[in-house]
């Protein structure tokens, strides 16, 4: 947008344009459509950035994302807090209790080793979990960052940090997506599922 | 993103999806972005979403958007106030003043007639367009809505009400794009611009 539009238009493009996967086009169009919403509606939008920000941090145990200091999933007794899934943020939780099948706890590094992007041990929450186990009150701690090679990578580091201690350690299965069509599957997730086969 | 997850990002989350091109996986991804954006950068957004909204209207002689009672465009003595292009909507607007080619003035007419959608002239700016024109004053107004079938009807609509009037009235070129190759160009632009062609 040049600077012969309304300048609070530009500046609103630019913040959109700031977002992750929204370009200058995609933002001015963003902005506009802001002018056309109801008053009332931009100001709730206005809020509920600010509120987001401002109540919402992270769980004192699992890292995850909360507006208390220990979050639900971390304070409910009727969960096994001797199984800890660790995952790399908190949309991974939100995807596991869809499934409402694991009755774990979680641990949410934000982020994965990556040293090609300056991501080190120290960048995510690794000590945390360290300091959250031990052999007498963790039954196993289940690695469940994505199968890229940031996740294995991640995996692997943490296996080799907790299995001194004495802890299971295990890895998410991968391969065929359940109701997948074989023949549209890549040759990785094929390989994959071919190595980890079953007897039935 | 389900009710276990922090409820401020739910409700931001909600607020990214309700824009336009906007999906629920984006928005969660967007609501995660503004965690860990720092605190400033966040209020200064939510500020831009409001100045937008309350500093920003319509020019009240084109329309375009402004925080002025009348645009620069229309009170710059130094442009040619005979010479109206009417657009679609503002970002228009700033398509052709990027060019740095047009000394007229607009009209923004915020939307297009399409009847399919319940859009009708009296849901769009033509009746400003009316008041402002004359045949003493104005010597040329210049369609310059989109070549789809609703800124066709549109720009027909707007010329059947202005030549009874005496008012000259054109219609941009459509052909090739500069600087495009034939064989990409889809037939209907291909056909236009086999149907303009000009003598050399």
């Amino acid at each position: 947008m040049a600077d012969h539009n309304a300048l609070p238009l530009v500046v609103l493009a630019e913040k959109f344009a700031s977002l992750p996967g929204i370009g200058m086009k995609s933002a001015q169009r963003l902005a506009y459509h802001v002018m056309k919403m109801d008053e009332e509606k931009v100001r709730s939008f206005a809020d509920a950035l600010i509120q987001a920000k401002t109540s919402v941090h992270m769980c004192s145990v699992c890292m995850n994302l909360t507006e208390l200091k220990v979050c639900p999933i971390c304070s409910n007794p009727s969960r096994s807090h001797d199984t800890i899934c660790v995952v790399e943020s908190p949309k991974d939780v939100s995807a596991f209790e869809r499934t409402g099948e694991y009755n774990g706890v979680y641990h949410v590094l934000h982020g994965l080793l990556s040293p090609m992007d300056n991501v080190n041990p120290d960048d995510i929450h690794i000590r945390e979990l360290l300091a959250r186990v031990s052999p007498e009150k963790t039954k196993e701690v289940i690695m469940a960052t994505n199968p890229t090679v940031e996740g294995d990578a991640t995996a692997m580091y943490i296996a080799e940090l907790l299995k001194p201690l004495g802890i299971k350690v295990t890895r998410l299965a991968f391969g065929l997506p359940v109701g997948g069509i074989l023949e549209y599957a890549d040759e990785v997730t094929l390989y994959t599922a071919l190595e980890n086969r079953n007897p039935l």
